[in-house]
C-alpha cells in the first residue's frame, strides 16, 4: 500500500469518533491496542514479561536486557544513531520506539517481523542485538531459573518454558506500553485548549503539505491493525522519494534499500515500514539510519525529498510545535524483581 | 586493620542492641546508614540522583547507566565474572554490589575510593566503564539538558550542574538502596523463627571456624562507618592469606595485587577490601575476579586458603543455609521519566 490509495483510504474509512482533515482520518490512541487472540493479556503474563523485559539474561552475555536499548526511562530507545548490542556490536539501523508499538502491523524498518512476538524472536537471535545463538539456548538458560520456571508453568500450563512462551509473555508486556492522555489527544477529544494556537497552525500545516498523505491515523504510521490493515500486512513508503538531493548524499538516505533487504524484490527498493510519529520529540536522532540529529533538520528533509516542499522557518516551527503535542503520558512503572538463582550464576560459559 | 586486631574490636565495641558471639559483634541492619554531614538527605536530591543512577547519557556511548552493571531488580550488581563497560570493554574485577554499600567505610575492591562520591568519579572516568574522558565533559552534556538543569539549580543552589554536585545526587540515591528486614536481621531483633535450625547451625560454623572473624558487624564486612572505623579508613584482609593451594591455580586468586596496585606499598600486596555479605546468595560469581561459580565453591575456598579449614559437605550446607538469611527485602523502586532534550539528542559526536 502507498500513498496514493491512502486518501481513497482516508475516505473509505472514516471513524466515527476521530477527526477529519482532508479526508484523513485522525483519532486519538485507543485505551487498548489489538490483543491477538492466541496471546490474550492476563495481569501475571505481563508481569512475567515485565521482569523478562529488565532482565539482562536474555543477551548472550547478561549485559542487555530489553530496556538497555528500548529505555522505559525515556523516548522507549537509546538516544544513538544505530544500536549498541553485546560486546560493544554496532547494529546499522536506528532504534525504533516501543511505546505505542502494539498499534503497528508490521515491525522493524523494513517489515520484518509480522508481529511484536516475532519481532522479540528476531532481536533476540541477532547476533549484533542479543546474540542468543537461537531460541532453544536461551530456553534452557531461563529452564535453569527456577522462579521463572513456576511462573512460565502457571502462565503457560501446556507449554512451560518455551521460546514460544517467553516471547509472548514479553509482547503482553509491551501491549501494555501504551502513551494516550497527551495534549494532541485531549484536543481530539474536544478539549480545545489543550494544544496551543501555534500547534495548531502546525497540524494545519502538516496536513496541507501533505505530511499526514502517510502519517496519519492513531500512531500517525498509517491504516490501524484490524482496520485497514490485519497484523502483519504492511504499510510501506519509498524514501528517499525524490532522489538526488544534497540532504540525501549528506545524510547517506539512499545507502540502505530498506526492505528490499528482505524480500529481494525490486519494488521495496528503499522502501521502509512508516514510522510513528507519538513521541517523536524524544526519539532523536531521526531516520532509519539515525544520521540527522534534530527533529527540526528531520522535519526540513522530510518536506523535501518526499514532498518536494521548501517549509519557511516557521512552518517548521509550527509543525515542531505539533509534534510537541504528540508527547503523551507514560505509565508508571515499578522496576521488577528478577527471579533468583541462589548462590549461582546462569552466566556461566558466557563470559566472554 | 586485619583480622587479629578484629577480636579485640570485638571485645571492646560491643553494641547494646546486638549479638555477641564470642566475643564478636553482630547487629540488625540500621534503617538508615551514616550521612556524610556535607552530603545531606533530601527527596529532591535522591529523586535528582535516581534519575541519574538510571540515564545511559552518564556514558560516553549513551549505552550505560550505573543500573546496566549494578542491576538495582537484581542483586545489584551483573552475575558476570568481570564488568562490561562501554564499546564491550572487559574490566578485570568483579561488580560489587551496591546495595547496602552506603554501610562500607571505603569503596571498590582495593578501597581506592574513600566515599561514594569518590566511587562514582572514578567509575565515571574509567575508560573501562562509562569512559567519560573528564568531569567537565559529563557536566557539559548534562548542561544541555534543560530539566536537569532546573533541577540541579533547585537542589545545589550554590553550584549547579558541577562534578561533584552529579556525585553527591547519585550518592543520595545510593544511600537509600539497602535491605533491612530479611530474616536474619528480623531473628537477631528476636524473632527465634525467622530462620531455620539448619541456619542457625551454619551460624554457629561460620563463628566457629572463624568466618566472621573478618566477616561480622551489621555488613558482614567488619566496622562500620562512624563506630570502629572512619569513612575513608578501611577494613583489609590478605586473600588467599594460606598461599600456594590448588584452588589458588585452578581460580588464579592471586594474579591481581589487589591493594597494592593503589598504593605500591609491599604491605598491601594482596590485601582486598573486606566484602560484604548481605544478599550474597543473589551476587554470583564470586571473589574479585568472578572466577567461581558457586557459593558453594566459594566457601568451601574460603575456609581453605583462609583459615586452613576443610569444610564437610554438611558444614557447607549449613553455612549455604545461613548466608540465605541474609537475603533483605527490596524497597519498591519506581522507573525514572528522564528528563529531554526536545528533538535533540545530546549523544552527536559520541556515537561511535
Amino acid at each position: 500500500m502507498n500513498a496514493s490509495a491512502v486518501f481513497l483510504l482516508g475516505i473509505s474509512l472514516l471513524l466515527g469518533s476521530g477527526a477529519v482533515y482532508g479526508a484523513l482520518p485522525f483519532d486519538p490512541l485507543p485505551e487498548q491496542p489489538p490483543i491477538p487472540a492466541d496471546n490474550p493479556q492476563s495481569e501475571e503474563k505481563i508481569g512475567l514479561g515485565k521482569q523478562l523485559f529488565f532482565d539482562p539474561r536474555l543477551s548472550i552475555s547478561g549485559t542487555h536486557s530489553c530496556n538497555s536499548c528500548h529505555n522505559l526511562s525515556a523516548g522507549g530507545d537509546d538516544g544513538r544513531a544505530v544500536s549498541v548490542g553485546v560486546y560493544g556490536r554496532k547494529g546499522s539501523r536506528n532504534v525504533q520506539t516501543l511505546w505505542n508499538a502494539a498499534y503497528h502491523t508490521v515491525y522493524n524498518w523494513d517489515g520484518s517481523a509480522k508481529t511484536l512476538e516475532e519481532q522479540f524472536k528476531a532481536h533476540v537471535t541477532d547476533p549484533r542485538i542479543m546474540a542468543i545463538p537461537e531460541g532453544r539456548v536461551l530456553v534452557d538458560r531461563i529452564a535453569r531459573i527456577p522462579a521463572y520456571v513456576k511462573q512460565f508453568n502457571a502462565v503457560f500450563p501446556d507449554e512451560g518454558v518455551s521460546f514460544d512462551a517467553i516471547a509472548k509473555a514479553l509482547s503482553s508486556f509491551q501491549r501494555t506500553l501504551n502513551t494516550p492522555g497527551g495534549p494532541y489527544d485531549r484536543y481530539l477529544r474536544g478539549d480545545r485548549r489543550a494544544i496551543s494556537e501555534q500547534a495548531k497552525r502546525g497540524f494545519d500545516t502538516f496536513v496541507e503539505v501533505r505530511c499526514a498523505s502517510c502519517h496519519f491515523w492513531v500512531n500517525f504510521a498509517g491504516p490501524i491493525p484490524g482496520v485497514a490493515l490485519q497484523q502483519g500486512e504492511g504499510f510501506y513508503e519509498l524514501f528517499p522519494n525524490h532522489p538526488g538531493t544534497d540532504y540525501e548524499r549528506r545524510y547517506r538516505l539512499a545507502d540502505d534499500q530498506g526492505r528490499f533487504n528482505i524480500t529481494q524484490d525490486n519494488i521495496d527498493r528503499r522502501k521502509w515500514r512508516m514510522p510513528g510519529l507519538r513521541n517523536v520529540v524524544l526519539t532523536a536522532p531521526y531516520f532509519h539510519n539515525g544520521a540527522v540529529k534534530t527533529l527540526a533538520e528531520a522535519v526540513r528533509i522530510m518536506a523535501k525529498v518526499q514532498l518536494k516542499t521548501e517549509l519557511t522557518a516557521q512552518q517548521v516551527d509550527d509543525i515542531i510545535a505539533f509534534l510537541n503535542t504528540l508527547t503523551g503520558e507514560f505509565p508508571e512503572i515499578t522496576v521488577p524483581r528478577l527471579p533468583v538463582t541462589a548462590g549461582r550464576t546462569v552466566m556461566d560459559g558466557y563470559d566472554e
